[in-house]
């Protein structure tokens, strides 16, 4: 089970591409809304739980400054993947890269691309697929999928030499 | 009384800045070491216990994903001074000055320049000076110091033209 | 008393949430066009008479190189927070904010974050709550408010798992 | 088993702090130098060997235009964990962070912060943690020596008040 | 011939320019889709055989996390000329410049400005053009062609002095 | 006299701003096109003739890789004011920025803000106006003008309290 | 008269540059210590009384939140030269930069590189030399000069071929 | 026959590794000093008579706001390759980077990294090796070269896993 959290509603349309992708993939997921800035006592207790709850994987989303992956990854022992989400009043989303990326020394945050949602599902995906065949085989096809998608468009440029 | 913390003893050296000027704008202070990411629950303790201990405002230095500062302010209504410390494998600071920064609505944080406590303990003394006119008084005071040091700065370029 | 001043009435637009959640928390405010570009003497009155004017605290937004903040600061003790405002031709907010934030040791400017003018009127509540007990109170029950709200988001949520 | 590879000799000093956590967790780990740039085929090899030879995990650092972690992570369906090195020319380390975080879509690469190879080596212990309790007990322990040192830096500092 | 290659096909909108100043200074093409990160066996195999299949040059243009034109040139020793291209979700550009220009001291690619196909186009012509006299010819009226632009605007200015 | 010049027509509704101030101030002006990189002899001979011709100033708007400012103030001794323009495919203005302003040492290049068209009209016309008091005369008026503006946006501002 | 000013003695370093060269081209110079944020009100008495006092130009030197250079030109017609100073705790000198060159529309400042005292000296004598021929002849000259250290490294280039 | 220019012998340090690279592939070249800035004349005959007098390709180095390679690029039709130095005062390299990545459409300038003086040479003998064939070979074999260095690292490494 993979949990994903985000600080708030409008995060929503970026983060559900990390579920999506799980259930494509097999891996089972949560979702909610948690606060680092305006319910810190609720994330203390989510990412302290999280383990004893079955989670395998924690996805958070932030945009600015951003530090509910940071503290949810300094209350558990679960891989914690980061997304850094490109708000409004964001300086160009260098914010929310910089203070998910640059965690210091013991406590890290496996970040991904800004607005990079689906990559995270991915990612906790093949953190699952090191202990699970059947969503490892999974990630195989995605894999080849992603080749054919490629071939594809190579067909079709090869259709339309000149636009 | 000015609460000073930061993350790790190699801060020190910029936070006690803070202290000093205080001492000199004859405010109290308290400093201790307080993790964001390696004592979450001793954040959590000192933020809430704050305001019942006597604290008018906290200063709290940072460097990297600075989250000190901003988990701080979301757990007190005191006003809460940050202070970008620029660390070693910091990318320029950046990632401090935005980690402190760039809060999301509803949770302020008073940020000051890169390495800048001797500003958060002024400005710290300027907030307790809105009610103590002693602080005041020696506010004054500093303010016209501080254009003595520019008039002795021109007496000594006067006195050497040619360098 | 708070005042705010903005430099041009174009700021308007994003000065007025500072108001706004000022009266929200019940202290009384003032506001004015100041430049400190092309009203240099009018910014210097204001400045220097502000606190025996009654005010407490100032908030001062600007764009672009953006002095007024910190000038108004180098004239008064009374605390100063500066909100960068991204206005056209910016690059990007860096301008503001780095003119606003980056201020010389002996002056500070307690700077919130790129448009947030909002928390600028959380900021100076928070200040003036140091000494005025009905501010601090408005200030807890607006804590929960941001509480409820996560709470209600996170309902939401539960009701469309699947958008 | 952990597989740690780099660019170069030179990355050796950053890279070893991954290994030497990683014994510290009872993780084993190998090391190899693979250049995404001057041996791409022994890239191709090691990347698509990786999972048949009993590797979880890959650890990659670079530096510069950084491609090593990202093309490793096309090559296989192991999470790939990036470590981006401030490489002499670099601009700031900006080039190899931005060329390892922001990976397309399909393709993540789990990235730490600059130079943060003892991050990269604790995460992929929280990895293998997600399916090993023994090293999950390791983690737990490591964490509470995080709040440790801290408790010690906070007694350092109450005896020396006034460095 | 000139091998244009990119790795998705929404680049092409940017990437045909380069064909069609191609097309106008004589020199032949072939484009394709290739994808470092979804397709890295073909893109071996189309860089390893680039030269026997009679490419003189090879323009790549890529977004993001750029590894397209670093990987072909470290497979091939023909002038491989790198366009970043700027995506949706790209953090100004500055990721695909950056992955694009700072290869490694081995393995060069000629990057040109964000989204400069046209002239990725030009340079690989004047890269033929340093053995073939037609195309050189070609440039040289190309040149002058611009002067002709700029003569024309200049006409036009001086036509409607206030507009 | 003063000389406008810009490298396309597409630079015009920035660069006609710093003509209709001069025209306001008083000061003559000319215009054309003259690009750097597509027609090097014309600007070679532009600059040259400038100062016999009668040119007292030099105001240069250019974009991207921004040359003609700089290479028209290595070919005279009138001062050349610097316009950065912010063109499609700019990196954020950042290109157009540091290549006008980080001249090395030697041959200066007046610069002003991003777009600031106006603004270079204004110094042009300061420049001006250290040897003609009729010039100086219109600025004095001109910063009145500044002035009475903001007090009629304070007037405004007071008659709508409440938006 | 040229008059140069800067915050701060340490800046003298650099500023000396620009009295150096205005000294070997003929133009008289004085130098002073003016802080925006220190001393306000003598640089509101120095830039007021500047134009009467026979000052010509008024170069100013600062860093960081810079607000000389901009506070100056709110309050002369005479043209400014801002002088971006790169000082300890600047974030690499884009804070001075910025807050110099990102004036509002209607009160310029000549901004030029960073740490480039010496061209801002050039540039207030090129703008001397407008009305005054003989400082035009040293900047002619001095141009020459330019050339002939370019052929000296030209022969000495020849002369160790391979070092 | 490459051309190797640079606008400052202090800009050598960096550019000899051009010649060096280009003497090891069996590529002949000449250098001199060439500054667009301070010679503009004797870049405008350098540039026009370079193909005349054999030149293949020009490599051009500068730093700052670097014109040269871009000037030089729009005064031939040979191929230009463009090497950003880091000098002192520069913005991190940032100026130079972009003075000379960003030209405008019709006028390209094949970029490399910064100080990336090697690469540039590397890429012309690519680009001589597009029509001769005795440069192709010695390229091909340097790729070997480069292969067994990383080989020689990796032994090394094996045979110290501890250090």
């Amino acid at each position: 089970m993979v949990g994903i959290i985000m600080g708030s509603l409008s995060d929503r349309s970026v983060m559900q591409e990390a579920a999506d992708i799980l259930t494509e993939l097999g891996v089972a997921w949560e979702m909610d809304i948690v606060s680092a800035h305006r319910t810190p006592e609720k994330m203390v207790d989510y990412a302290k739980s999280a383990r004893d709850r079955g989670l395998k994987v924690i996805i958070a989303g932030a945009g600015g400054a951003a530090h509910l992956p940071g503290m949810v990854a300094s209350l558990t022992i679960l891989p914690v993947i980061g997304v850094p989400v490109k708000s409004s009043n964001s300086i160009d989303g260098w914010d929310s890269v910089l203070s998910i990326l640059q965690m210091p020394s013991g406590v890290p945050v496996a970040t991904v691309a800004l607005n990079g949602a689906r990559n995270a599902g991915i990612l906790a995906a093949q953190i699952v697929g090191t202990s699970d065949e059947a969503v490892a085989r999974k990630l195989l096809q995605y894999k080849e999928e992603l080749k054919d998608k490629v071939a594809d468009m190579s067909r079709q440029l090869s259709a339309t030499p000149n636009p």
